[in-house]
């Protein structure tokens, strides 16, 4: 029987397979109800191949998105010191990432993300459950106010990058990271402490 | 002599002859720079059929990035009572555009920009003297300021656009219009009066 292409299956494709059905699940399930078991099942792979390859499904999800930091290493940075300065050190830290030649592989997550609805739907469900719902348990936000409270800096955030990054506007393209964070950090510090107008019912 | 085409050279053509020369010219040299005879000139039209299809230059500068909306609508609409209470007001104009169906238009042009850079080069000239330079000079703010200012505003207004519009991060994406005017309009009124950490040297 003649192979209709010469590659071989192999680890890379084993590995591409888990992932293409990881990002199914996770953008149809969701981080929290997608299982490895289900992915390594719909992948056709055995869960221990998966954890193999990825180590967690923490790790896992990741790779779907090609996140291109440690969210783990992010919040370290940010969150060590508690709420008190914490936006801007917050907003230091993700100049400090985005700055670096790391911050290529962001713009294109952004990218995706902006054009193509399954890649927006993994970054929403990324960064609630990877990296703001995280952030907030550590500084110890009022549950009732924390998801309000982290898409408000998402916003300030995600305009951040598009500004400086993508658009590239002026003076925020080519500005020093501390002005940046001088003029940012309250508004990021206001979101994740400061009293916010309507919060939502406890 | 047979034409490769049925479709005759008519009027569509011409606006989009004069529409790509305006695009080249805009981005390359700037909207200050680029003229309408200029224009013209490439497209290999008279000047007086730009005025005739565009009416003017500004009008020709939004269709060349088919701006959904009208800069003067929406600044009379935000600025028309000063600076006091503009940040709130010019928030909640922002999502009675973009809550309107002339909101997708304005995803459309964004994805765009995003993904393009002559795209982007435009939007980022557009901002830059269609709507911030006019807000700016509007509410009287100090000119060695009011390019920082109009920066930090866009930051914030294209990151509210990102997580309700584009990512639909929640509670933002549902929430009604009166709480993320009341959550984000202080940031941008900080962004308009208050007082920036280090402003640029005068």
């Amino acid at each position: 029987m003649t192979r209709r292409s010469g590659r071989r299956p192999g680890k890379q494709d084993t590995r591409e397979t888990i992932l293409t059905a990881a990002r199914d699940a996770f953008a149809e399930h969701g981080y929290d109800r997608a299982t490895v078991r289900q992915i390594a099942t719909s992948a056709g792979v055995d869960p221990a191949l998966v954890h193999h390859y990825f180590g967690s499904k923490e790790k896992l999800f990741a790779a779907t998105i090609d996140f291109p930091f440690s969210p783990a290493e992010i919040l370290d940075r940010a969150f060590a010191d508690g709420p008190d300065g914490a936006g801007e050190r917050l907003v230091r830290t993700f100049l400090t990432v985005w700055d670096s030649p790391a911050g290529a592989a962001g713009v294109a997550l952004f990218r995706s993300a902006v054009s193509n609805p399954l890649a927006a739907r993994l970054l929403r469900e990324f960064l609630t459950t990877q990296l703001l719902r995280h952030a907030m348990a550590r500084l110890g936000i009022d549950p009732a106010q924390a998801q309000l409270r982290g898409a408000l800096i998402a916003s300030q955030l995600s305009g951040l990058a598009v500004t400086r990054y993508v658009l590239q506007l002026e003076p925020i393209a080519t500005a020093p990271a501390e002005t940046v964070v001088a003029a940012i950090g309250p508004t990021v510090q206001r979101y994740l402490t400061g009293e916010l107008p309507s919060p939502p019912p406890e």
